[in-house]
Parts: structure tokens; sequence; C-alpha cells
């Protein structure tokens, strides 16, 4: 009963997979993976029917557990999806919430030797497992991929990393753009690292996991940006290199690595401007309050997304009155708008 | 697995209660209540042990099944909780999650015309059924009571009110002083009325719930406000009354009404002084930033208990460098604290 | 030339006042005191014509040699109120700038044994150099005062205190309603003091006299609630009397001192009830995001001007979209307006 | 008398010099310009002695009349100025505070078609007018030139762009490094752009111009970064080119133009390297809590001219404990070191 529960007219399964890829990652975190997956209203009674599927993925810090959070006055987003798919408008889909976690955080659904091949988790294990378990329409025709923030980030380069599995995608706030966006922080870290750790991230790094996290100004901030470099500039040996130096200014080998990740620079790859042609559909927004600055990011990449020649009527763009957080109720939005375009 | 979820070495767990008491109450809140029972490791193996009760209460806009939300790089306090009874030198007791939550987003755990008896629902309820159903050592000198925030204030409340029940408390930044601390927010309050909703609080409570919660500036410091006056003022038939009017200044005859249920004036009131005095335990702790000023309130709370003959060696005091977030770590210290004390 | 100067259509002379009254003051601040009076153009001209006067006190840390202050793309107000009396509409007035400073920052014009006599100094003294050295027709119906902020504070006690000398006022948020406006900062105050000076205003005065003024966070904030103390709550030995305590509450006694000086409060002595019915013109105004909710002081302040019997015809009252800063431009508008309502 | 006025040991000349150079530039500012020169105690008495001059630079928004402003508690500069020569261990020199305003707030002493040629102004014709007027020592190694902010900033690129003329120069918190720190300032600025004016600088402009300045959140932010466009980036036609587009990135062309006049990349320049090396005294410090990152910019520049061959023993470095404003107390420690230096 709400607000502690409540039910679902669908079904959500909890799994464990279990992946060869990650077994033995870089930072030593599990290769067994939680996995939810959700089935629409009416899937038992059809047993022959197969279903579109849409893949979501987490932001930065989140792990496939945290989805079932609840939050005061808000209900968790597996529930507002159940409610879409209880609405007669909305064709049914299969959701599946995927677990790329890393002690850093996040993997940014990458493949990095700082954290692990995540990409090609999801890729070559998740999305045939998911195939091989539920009834799914089994092309990249009818698979979407979804997220927000970090989330938003891995649904845009997997799409483009992996037009073969995916042949949608909707983006919330997703990274993008990092000359405007993340680029911005540095100073502000370049300077907690010097005034409270020597300059140091190996200082601050096991400060950070000696005691509890978050009871120090910068935590979560000086983690995130190390989570990122450990995606984006990470050596073969697992190195991670940062972006930036002792001034806060971005060291320029290192910012050609992220920036050849950036979502709106890889969509000026022919590759990737392909890829995105090849794209059914494209959901793009994000709030005009955006602390991050992803507004710039949604807007750039919805310019790339036409420079690459995709045809208007297949992309949605908005940007509505909010800020990063408490944008949940926008997730809704895009999935069924997907479910309609896959169907 | 961590992060997505944590073996206990006890058990925890999950009820439903129906509370007569809370049946028809005045906002339409569900009777059926969830409650969470933990017990330590051992528990079963030794038939016919009894154990001391910590009850746990949850601050504002909180319900039980949120103390199973996640949190990046922390774990959820029941897991916290649970490593404090693998201890070798903490003696194990019996800890209990109360649900205390209305559609407001709290009740204050008091009885009130505005909310409900919750109060009664956790003295005359509660308290049995856990009785009836645990082995727990049923008197009030092995019962405590604590929380955070509102749960703090819970903690402080029920004890005075209910010393035959409860022998213990621990405060966490719980609200107290409201004439330095609550009181502060109201010009604030007035001025987004004012600004926002014509000076209407029936404006802004359409407003909020016809809409996404959180999507407006101020909506959860508006909410807040008139759940407390729900608990702390309102009439007989439900009413609603605000302390402060469309200038920010207290309304005296309702303030009167707050204040006198404001721990630090309570613990003046001879009556629940002798409650002080009676308890074999008290724990007030706060950090030394929390942004609603609840460090005063700690210390004036401290200063009532002590004025109120409470001896020293049976109170710990303790203002930690933290703001009012983030502070679930100090938790288990009261618990391992009150667990000695009661044993 | 601007933006360095400004020629004037009238006359600023810049005079030395020997203050009787501020000999020996217990500050020790010099009893010489500047004087700034304005004459409006043709004020040579017409040798035997008389001219209303119009005077105008400073905010908390101002004196009379920052009226001449220059600030980027702005006027100072000397300059405003010179085109102000140019336009033809206007009737011309003297004006006359009053400096009521404090090696404290300010006096709030009032007689104090903390500071010293100001309000005499101003009704006694200043008042009739004025009207000596200048043709202004000497009565208290064409005098008027006017200020912001703390100079809006002095406006509204000086017509309440000697209606015999003035018959009009007008206050720019100025102070008001003490226990919703600068009550609210005696929190923030009594932590500052706790974490960074032991709880001693001695070893902050201490502190904050042997380094440059501002060097540390919160400087002008105390030093200014201790100015405001001076003059509210100086025993008659000098002893300022704090008005909170070391949890940020009230000093009830000390407070009773305060409020018994508040404007709202002041406003409801039949005595002052009765001088406020007895003004000619009264101008209400503050911005509605004034950051010390100055604005709610507007409010109030108005409601017992209206409360006290004055007609609506004699006020003007607005609150305009506005912080507490940068408002100067508001100034000359009370001025016209006065102008007007003397002459 | 303090606070209104201070008597000064040397003397404070108002001069006005009319420049040829300014005569119809672009923005019709005056070419009619204020000038103010200090001499030292003792000048007059010794009519054959010649002294070192030291030119003092203002800030963006700053005039040169803004120098006799009065703050709260503090003295203004040029008093300050001179109580460092009434020190018997400081030689005396000329203090030249030189005015290079323009109706954007600011030249940043360069020569640009967008504002006019504030650069040669000073090197061609404000330093000879005070050889001229003044028994200075008429020479590059006896010339130092100091400043502030955009005033640090005209100090470092006018020593390199006239070693000839300047021999010495001290920043404080100069602007430099405009890849950390201004830059940072482009996406906010984008956003109010799109959000408050249509995306376009022309309506700012024209609604800036047509109310009270600073009635506006981000007013002098927006108006700041188009002086400073109008500086580094106009057109020859006067058109200014803005350093960043629509969603807050640079422009690339636009921004290596102000990349070239970054002092931490001009240093770089060989020409400029070796103005460096030829400079007797070089000072720079920040604020490590710098608002603007010019802690940063500061620690770069130093590195800039250590990488120069400038020798450590002629370079003062230091970070100290302060933002960026309410740091005057700061330049009389540069100004007393250079005087030193140069005699």
């Amino acid at each position: 009963m709400l607000p502690w529960s409540a039910e679902l007219a669908g079904r959500l399964d909890h799994h464990v997979v279990d992946s060869a890829l990650l077994r033995g990652n870089p930072l030593g975190d599990p290769h067994e993976r939680p996995l939810l997956v959700y089935t629409p209203p009416g899937y038992d009674d059809e047993p022959d029917r197969r279903y579109p599927a849409l893949y979501v993925l987490l932001g930065y810090t989140g792990h496939v557990a945290m989805w079932l959070n609840r939050a005061p006055f808000r209900q968790p987003f597996p529930e507002l999806a159940d409610a879409v798919f209880t609405r007669a408008d909305v064709p049914p889909a299969i959701v599946v919430y995927v677990d790329a976690w890393t002690s850093l955080g996040g993997s940014q659904y990458l493949d990095s030797p700082g954290t692990g091949p995540y990409h090609s988790y999801l890729r070559d294990e998740i999305v045939p497992w998911v195939d091989e378990h539920y009834r799914t329409i089994p092309d990249r025709d009818h698979r979407a991929i979804t997220g927000k923030s970090s989330g938003g980030y891995g649904a845009m380069v997997s799409a483009m990393l992996a037009p073969d599995v995916f042949g949608a995608l909707a983006t919330h706030a997703g990274d993008a753009l990092f000359d405007v966006g993340v680029r911005r922080s540095f100073p502000e870290l370049a300077r907690r690292l010097r005034n409270m750790y020597d300059g140091s991230y190996d200082k601050f790094l096991a400060d950070f996991r000696g005691r509890p996290a978050g009871t120090k100004e910068g935590d979560l901030e000086l983690l995130e940006i190390y989570a990122y470099a450990a995606a984006y500039s990470a050596d073969e040996d697992g190195t991670v290199r940062l972006p930036f130096d002792d001034t806060g200014a971005v060291v320029p080998e290192v910012w050609r690595r992220w920036q050849a990740l950036d979502p709106v620079v890889m969509a000026g790859e022919p590759r990737n401007a392909e890829a995105l042609r090849s794209m059914r559909a494209i959901w793009v927004d994000a709030g005009d309050r955006d602390e991050y600055f992803l507004d710039f990011g949604a807007v750039a990449f919805h310019r790339a997304v036409r420079a690459a020649g995709v045809p208007d009527e297949r992309v949605h763009f908005e940007l509505f009155d909010a800020g990063h957080g408490a944008i949940e109720y926008r997730y809704p939005l895009a999935l069924a708008w997907l479910a309609h375009r896959l169907s």
C-alpha cells in the first residue's frame, strides 16, 4: 500500500546474472550482478506474444537496487513505468533495469581498463540473457535504451557504439558537451584538493575510504570526477589519468580522451553519425536550470543529431522548467513515446 | 551482496499491524501500518532469553519502508544496527522500526485532531504488539526510544509523555527550541506564500497536490510547517492553525500551542521533569553546523535535562562536526550505548 | 564630468558642526561633525524665499562623506536629488545630509548611554543650526525626515519622538518588525561566536579591531548587532546588553528593550500614534525580496500607521521588485513626493 | 578627520589630462581624463630630488574618482599608500592613479577598436605628462605598474607590452589563465541571455541602459564579459565578437583572440618573456578562495614568469587567505616592496 509499496499491474522480476566479462575487473567489483526485468500487464496471458524491450540505465552513484528507493510524496520509477503500461494507449513493452555500478560510483557504461568492460557486458551478456529468458522481439529495431544524467550518457553512447543492438534512445539531462559542463567543475576540485588534501587524489581517496562517506565537503564531487576519469582516461594498466592539473586547467592529452567520448563529439564521427541515422527514435530533454548545464549538452546533442541527418520526425527535443534533480516524472513520457515508436 | 543488499547477522521481520486507533483518522491515512522488528543474532538459539527493546523513529517525510533505501557509499541504518549487535561488547537487543507517517509527511508522534492519535498508537498498540510477539523484557526499564530530527523530537516527547512505557531515549538533532530553530523559517515561508500563492496555504496545497512534488521551490518547506501545525496546533475539528501571519510574525495564541510542545519547554513542566529524572539513559547530540540550528535545540534540551535533576552519569551530550544531513553513522553509537544502559 | 563627477544645478555646502551634546560621548567619537546642506537651483536668486527642509539619514555603517561615493553605472544620491529639483513640477526644497555615525557603525539616531545622544543632537543642534544658517521655513510642517535601512528607522523614530520638529517622513526598507527581521539573525551570530570566538563578543571585538575589517566571515554581521545593542539596550553606565544568549535565543529582558524601540511597536503607543496622525505625509516602501525581510517591516509599519488613524491620502505604501541593495533610485521618488506635500 | 576624511602626510593632486589619442574613441567616452598624482612627504622640501613613480590601475568598473570612496571601517587606498610613505624604512615615491574607464566599465588597459587606445594613452600620454609635471626619475628602471583584478591584468600586460616604459609590476588577483577563470562564467551567461533576453546581447544592453543599473540579476556579469570582449575581440570596425555561443561553449576563433591576450599565454611569447626578464621586480599574489579563481591565474603567471627566466630573487609570490573582495590591505605591501626595489 502507498506510500510504503505499490502493487504493480505488471511484474518485476529480480535476477542475478553472472557476468564472465566482469570477472577479474580492475576494481574488484562483483561479477554477479542484479538485474530487474519488468513484464507488462498481460504478458503471462499471451504466451506467444513478443514485446519490444526498453533498457533503463542509472545515473552516477546509482545501482539497480536504488530503483526501489522510496522518496517523499513521489513513487519510484518502476511504479511510474508500470502505470504507463496500464494505459490503453501505450503498447506493452518489457523494461530492463541494468546495473553497471562500480565501487567508484559508476562505469559510464563504457569498456575501460580503469573499471571494466561494462559496455560489452551490457551488449554481449545482458541483452542476450534477456532475449533468452523473456519473450522479446530480439532485434535492434525493437530495443531502446534510456537513462538520466550518466544514464542518459550511457544511452547516447551505447546507441552509437552498438547500433546493431539498440535502435532507439532517450536521454534525460545526459552528460554531454563536456567543454561546457563537467570542465567547469575542475577549478573547484583543484582548489579542494589543494586546500584539503595537499593536491593529491590519493590522499583524498585514502581519507574518503577511511570514514563515513559524505562527511566532508566535496566528497562526492571529487569522487565523481575520479570515476569519470577511470571510465574515460585510464591507461591500459588501469592507471587513472586526471583531466585537470593543479591550477584547474585541463591536461590537453587527457582532455582529448575525454572529448573523444563526449556524445556531442562522437556524433560528429561518420560511423556514429550513421548509427544515429539508423535510430528509429531519439528523445533528448533536460531541465533549463540544470546545475551541471546539461541543458546545453541536450541542445548540442540535438544539433549533432540533426547534423548527422536524423529526420526531425524521429526526434523529440525539449527543455523544461527544472534543475537536475527530481525529474523522474519525465522518464515515463519518454517510455510511452518509445513504446509507440518501437511497436 | 553489497552495495545492493546485505546479509544480516540478525533477522528483520516485516509485519503489518492493524491499528484500531488510526481507523478513521482525519487525513484518511491507512490504519494498517507496516512495522519492522529486528531480532539480534542468537535470538532463535536461546528461546527463553528476553531482550531489551529499542524503538526507532523516522524524521519528517519518512515512512518505515524508507529505512531500506540504499544510499551511495553508505549502508542503510538497519544494516548498521545489525553490525552493532555482531560486536561481542554490545548486549543484544530487539530493534523496532515504527511507522507514523501521514500524508502530510509526518505526525510528530503526537495525538492531534489534525492528523490522528499517533502517540497513543505507538504507546497502546505498537508496544503491546511487540511485547506480545517478541521476547522482550516487557517493562519501561528495558525500553528505549530514539530518532533523528522529527524522530528525535518523537523520542523526547514520547519519553516525557509516557515514562511508564519508555525508560531511556536518544535524540539526534531532534526538533527543539522552537523559538530559535523553526521560527526562523516563517518569514521565508510567508514570503513564498505571498509571492507564489497569493498568501494562501490552500492555494499552495491545491497546487502541490496537482503536480509532481518538489517541482517548485519551497514545496517541502511549506508542506513541512503545515504538517507541524497539523500536529501542534490543530483545533478539535481538525482545522489547522498556522503559527505565522502574512508578515512572517508568530501568531501568539498559536505559537503558545507550539511552544507547549517544544521539548525544551515541556522539560520545565514538573510532570515531565519527573519523567526525565526517571530515565535510565538520555543521549543528546547534533551537528554543530545543523542547518535548522538544532545544535542549539540539543544544547537547550541538555540544559533542561540537567535542570530537571537528571544525574550527569545518565546523560551523553555531544556536538559533532556536521550539518543536518548524512549523520546516520551517529545512530549506532547511541544504539550501542543504550543497549548497555538497558542491560 | 560623469562618471567622475557631476555639476549640480543647485549647491551642496560642506560644513562642520561642533556638537556640545556629543562632547564626551561614551565611544569617544568626534563631536565635530560634518554636515552637507543642499540648496536647490534658484536659492541664491531669490534671497527672501524660504524653503521646506528634507533631512536625509544614512543606513548602518554609513557616514555623511559616503554620500559622495561613486558607484559603477549609477550616480550618488545627492546628484539624483539635485536632478529632482531641476524638474519644473517639483517644488524646491533644502536637503540636509545628517551624520550620526559612530565607531560601531551607527547610532540608530537614538539617545543611548551606549553611543551618545544622537537623537538630541539631531533635534536640538542640527535642525536649529540649519534653520539659523539657511532660509528654511522653520517649522515642523515644513520639515521631513527620510532614510533607508537604519536611516529609514531613524526617520520613523525621529518623527515619532519629535513630532514638534518633523511633520513628514519617508522610510525605504527601514528597520522594523524586529521579531521577524533582525531576530532571525541571532542563531547565526551565536553560532559564529561559539565556533570562532569562544562565544565571547569581547574576543570578537578585540580580534576585529586588531586586523583589517571584513577579513573574517561574519565581521559586519557581528558588529552590526553589537551596534544595535549599544543603541537599544545599553545600561546607564554604558554596558551593552546583548539581545541573544549562547543558544541564539532572545534574552527576554533585553529583547523587551529592543521591542520598545521597534517602530511597529512604538506606533502602538498613544503618544506615538498621535505623532503619526500629525504627520502631513508618510512614505513607506521596501523591496519584496529584501534579505533582511524589511518588506514585512514596511507592511507592518504601514498597518500600524493606519491603525494609528492616519488618513490613507497622506500615505504612500509600495513594495517593489528588489532586494535590500541598489535601491537608491527609490529615494528621489519619495523626495519629489515629500517636496509636494510640504509645499 | 576619520572616518570622513584624512589628512595626508604627502599631497594628492587632481588633474585633468586632455588625451589626443582618446579623441573620437569608438564608445564616445570623454577624452579629458582625471588623473591623481601623489607626492610623498618631503617632496616640496627637496626641490632637486627626483623619485621613482608607481602607476596604479583600477579593476573593472573602476574609475579614478572611486579611489576616494570611503568604506566602513577601512580607509581608501590613497590614504593607506600615504601611510606607507610616512614610514622611515620606505623610500619615497610618486604614486600615479590612472583612469582608463569606459562606458562599458573598463578598457583592460589595451588598445582596441572596440573601446579605444587605452594602452597607448597610458604609455604615450600619461607617463610623459607625469614626467613633465613631476620630478620623476624618468626612465623605465624607476617606473612600476600595479593593480588589482583587471588592474592587475593591466599591470601584467602593460609591463610586457611596454618594457621600455615600465621596469617593475605588481598584480593582486589579476585576470589570468582565462581558460580556468573567466571561461567558467560563460555557461551561466549564455543561460541568462537565453532565459531573460532571447539569447541576445543587444536586447540585454538595450534593457540595461533603459533602467537603473543592477536592478536585474546578472547585470554586471553580463556587462563585464561584453566589456572584455570589446577589449579583447573587437573587429577593426568596432564590432564586438563574443567568446561564447548559445550553449556557453567558446567560439574557437574568438577564444584564440582572448587567449592571445591572457597574461599566462603572453608570457610564453619570446618577446614578452624577454620583457619579463628585464623587470627589476615582480609581485604576484591572490586570495586562495578567489571567487574568480584568480589564485590559479596567479600560480600560472608566476610559473610563466619563472619559465621566462626571471630570477627568483626578483619575484614575490604569495597566496593568502581571502576571496576576491576586501583585499586592498594587500596593495600597500606591494607598494613598499616596489619602492625598495626601484630605489
